[in-house]
């Protein structure tokens, strides 16, 4: 392979399949031959908007951040990481310096990079380059499809962290989509005593019970009224929730997520839907709910790998469709479809 | 005095001034005979709604839950108080057994009980009972009046405590009311590097700054701009805020919160308004702005009347206004008004 | 059973097992029939020394704190339990109004009563008497004899969550007696990555593996050579410490526990032996290596029978003898032979 | 100044004062020209053993770290510095990406530099180079003097602060030498209602007062008798206390500590003496008294110069000797015969 295919993003509406030089590592960094890579519901926003929040794509990155891949060849000063070594790549780097840095909030530093997304290549290609800081040996036992489900999953993880889930907990998620299932089993395997499921597609209930989730919950009260619909599903769990981690993005979910815990819970919110929406923060208030979000990870790829690694949480039945990277289109469309819960793009498959 | 004269209410705008038998200690409880007590915006709402949230005034109670007085009887087995003692009273009472009891958040306790507000009798009277252990003594240098304070400034200091406040952070106080006042000079107290008051009424700023907030804002910008007015804000502070802490109850306020803070930053929700409203909670989640409530207090008193007998914070000067017990309605009148800032009923003015 | 026969301590050396009446729960409390019982080393301490720290025994009380019984009466106003409800009986009660209490640190409340060792009679009777709210009913799937070992239980769960361990954390438990087993349960419950039990006698460490440790380690090298006994353990654990549990109480242990941390690591003492020794404190403290202890449970029996319910847990098989009550002596000796692990005193085998 | 004069430290008792050639700034660093640096007891230790800890100087370096300085030239890339810039310097700089780094504990990183301490050149001289990010800008109303007091308050201030001091906390300083007194100012900035000096100077407790501690203690007895003597000084406190910071490394100290504090308090070791000593750990952790410790600082220059800034706190007071560059042995002696309290180098006084 004398050159990198790269599916590059040039703006809205605008992905193109590329021949590139294949980029070579500076000090500290390592050059990858590129194997499994996930598709993220973000790589289809980067599509059909050409803008990551606010920033707008104003030169070609090749995208992909859900990384894994083998080390190709060592930027001088590397000693950690050798030729041949099967990483996992976190995608994000900060600044290191500034006021979130360094209070260990690197993960909402103002200079964030994030390979695939922000300023810097990703990993749809044959080939990328990374500090060899950020890439992590996965153990024999993992394989390389299960090491690009670090980064969602690193996410779930992130998200019941900085909720501060507490061992014993009874946790609601809602949406079983790749960020629903994997927080789900990241409540698992921190401790929640119990998870319930929640969506209104039988097919990803099924999927979360093949993937562990204690009892899954099909609303049927609109949730125009969440009063009723927190009713239904309270009468469903038997209990109230200590943490709902709201992961659909869908109107109206916030709310039955607020009315769905006890006094002193928590809403966490992983799916990004609308900026704004009419939600009970009043009424949150007065019963001391938190609400909080969680962005991407923060140092959680070594207790994702691990977690894997053990058994204790089953990446794998998320992915629900495998294609070669020239398909890649295809797979943007099957994610907006709906139809698919993880598409992965093998990379190495050419 | 040979008869108990309390201020009851029956029910909706229904308020008498009654002669009551004088109530009698049991066993660890205490009578007082009653000093100053405050007027606050929550006995407004029960004479406007007679409610609390959704419980309906169903049997009279005195009203009344901002107390000072001195012990007049000890029930039996009292032996931390003696009969003259000045005391500040905190109002709640939980059942120190519940799943919310038992992992210290008493104050959201199911079965709470607030004398004046909720299952108990309170302060506008003569006399009235209450446990030894929610009494706390003021030392010398403490009137009876600021007595009084210490359950709004227990609010106050509550709020910032539960917001995790750190020292040197930059705080903004939306609503200049007895809350904000009590909760700017908490935030002070406690750390804050710099403490911002916004309102729009320049008397009530004024009183702000006589009271020691660091600057104070009038917004020019129409809320219903949320982006625009925290860009105004924001001008105006040189900074953006560590933490908001919103206390007017006014609508948009929360969302110009969430638009002040800086990523990591916290809305903290003391003044309680609208139960549901739109906001930009999904900005919020993303920047992990976290959204919290705080309500009433938490064993606050003793911190609350160290830090004013030290000097520390002073509560005095929010009193505006102080009326006789036969006069409550027009304290109710004035604070409705607005024309207030803390009213005050001496209930043994007479 | 128209007597109370009853474990009597009256002093240093004397205990008799003596008739008496069977008390009446009071208002709030219930009566229990005594079910089994379980023989700490507290008890063996009580017996040899006539005290408790520094407070003597100056009046007799019934022994035997890890209660388990059925309800038999309930006292009035007593609605949450049933007479025949199954209950495991935690033997701690505060004063609820103290520094401590209202802090959340109950366990340490100065005027702590704990049924069986202070100024409250305990569980190696027929009948005893216990406030309602201290009686925990436990779940069909769990017998008599795993109620009665809910107390150890809470102090290792407390003993762990105190340390503040978090998932994934590398544990070394020294000491494979009831206190030990019972941390190394919890720790794996709770999330500790692996768990190593150190002992000297191998068939603690043989029950250690049965009860689901990752890891036993028998030390080789003397203990007043710290340095090279944590080399050695830690050659075999082939990692350093995040938390050591120091269980054993035995002479040295504790030094082993600071050279085998990571920096920022812990110890934490559940075992009592000597209250003064030397030790590398200088060494923990510029390691920032934290040096901590954890005196009984704080609110931990729900938890702790929902990991034993849930199959998290097995206490079961710590308990090496069962005994009568008459035979109560038998089981200090054995106590004190170390030739026992957990020793029960069946109170209903009569 | 063709040269930069600067004292070396070549291994025990042997400290040079040599002419090298200036230091030029690499990428993102820049040179400073020295202007006053304090003289630490560390640096009378390194003169004294020839080695920091375990690790035997084998090569030259420049000591010195408590740092102040002017910019005199940008490495390339930086940005937020410019030639003229007033700023204090944090010696250490850690790896970034270890385990102790990654979870916000760098001044425990296992690849610590400290200038002037380990593998780096520190500020006895009259140029340094230092990483851009590790200049902290001091405003007009500090002094050099001043900026280079922030080592060893920000010393005191993470001790405080890693010790989870609380508002309304009652500390106990022991020893009243310059990390003393500067804990204890943070420790009264941070909000501890009051601070005890302890120390058997007359001459230092009079300083501390003239800092602003709120009681000083002389111990009369010895302190091989802790409980007595904690007893002398918990009658002189009228109080038990939340927090004891031990400063004096002098033996039994540590004692007098774990006896001064009530159930549930801390002690912090910042005072190094002996590695190992006799103390009460068991009783300690019967008592849950934390022993705790605390190593250089954590990002806290930024919070330490606001304090001085603000006026919170006076580290000039503290400054009883100053020097130039040329006298720097007269500085070691003055600090080991404990006539001084903080001795400073002025650097730019030749």
């Amino acid at each position: 392979m004398s050159t990198n295919r790269a599916v590059r993003i040039h703006g809205k509406n605008d992905i193109r399949i590329e021949d590139l030089p294949i980029p070579e590592p500076q000090e500290n960094w390592v050059q990858l031959r590129m194997s499994t890579v996930g598709l993220c519901r973000t790589d289809v926003h980067l599509y059909d908007e050409g803008r990551v929040d606010h920033i707008v794509i104003n030169k070609p990155i090749t995208i992909g951040h859900e990384i894994s891949g083998r080390v190709s060849k060592l930027g001088q000063g590397v000693t950690d990481l050798n030729v041949g070594d099967r990483v996992a790549v976190d995608p994000l780097r900060s600044c290191g310096g500034c006021h979130q840095c360094s209070r260990g909030r690197s993960n909402i530093c103002r200079q964030l990079h994030c390979s695939g997304v922000l300023h810097a290549d990703g990993g749809f290609a044959t080939y990328m380059v990374a500090p060899a800081k950020t890439c992590y040996k996965i153990p024999d036992n993992m394989s390389m499809e299960e090491g690009a489900m670090m980064e969602p999953l690193s996410v779930g993880v992130n998200g019941v962290k900085r909720a501060r889930m507490v061992e014993g907990d009874v946790v609601v998620v809602m949406g079983a989509g790749p960020v629903g299932l994997f927080a789900m089993q990241a409540a698992k395997a921190l401790g929640a005593s119990r998870v319930m499921m929640v969506d209104i597609n039988p097919k990803r209930l099924e999927l979360a019970l093949k993937m562990g989730v204690s009892q899954v919950f099909k609303p049927t009260v609109h949730l125009s009224n969440p009063k009723a619909a927190s009713e239904e599903l309270k009468a469903a769990l038997g209990d109230e929730a200590d943490l709902c981690i709201e992961c659909s993005g869908a109107p109206g979910v916030v709310d039955l997520a607020i009315h769905s815990c006890r006094p002193g819970g928590k809403v966490m919110m992983l799916g990004f839907g609308e900026m704004a929406m009419k939600v009970h923060v009043g009424m949150a208030a007065v019963r001391e709910i938190d609400i909080l979000g969680s962005f991407a990870n923060l140092h959680n790829y070594p207790e994702c790998i691990r977690l894997v690694s053990e058994g204790k949480i089953n990446v794998r039945s998320a992915i629900t469709h495998r294609l070669p990277l020239e398909n890649v289109m295809d797979g943007i469309n099957l994610v907006r479809s709906g139809e698919s819960v993880k598409v992965v793009i093998n990379c190495d498959d050419c």
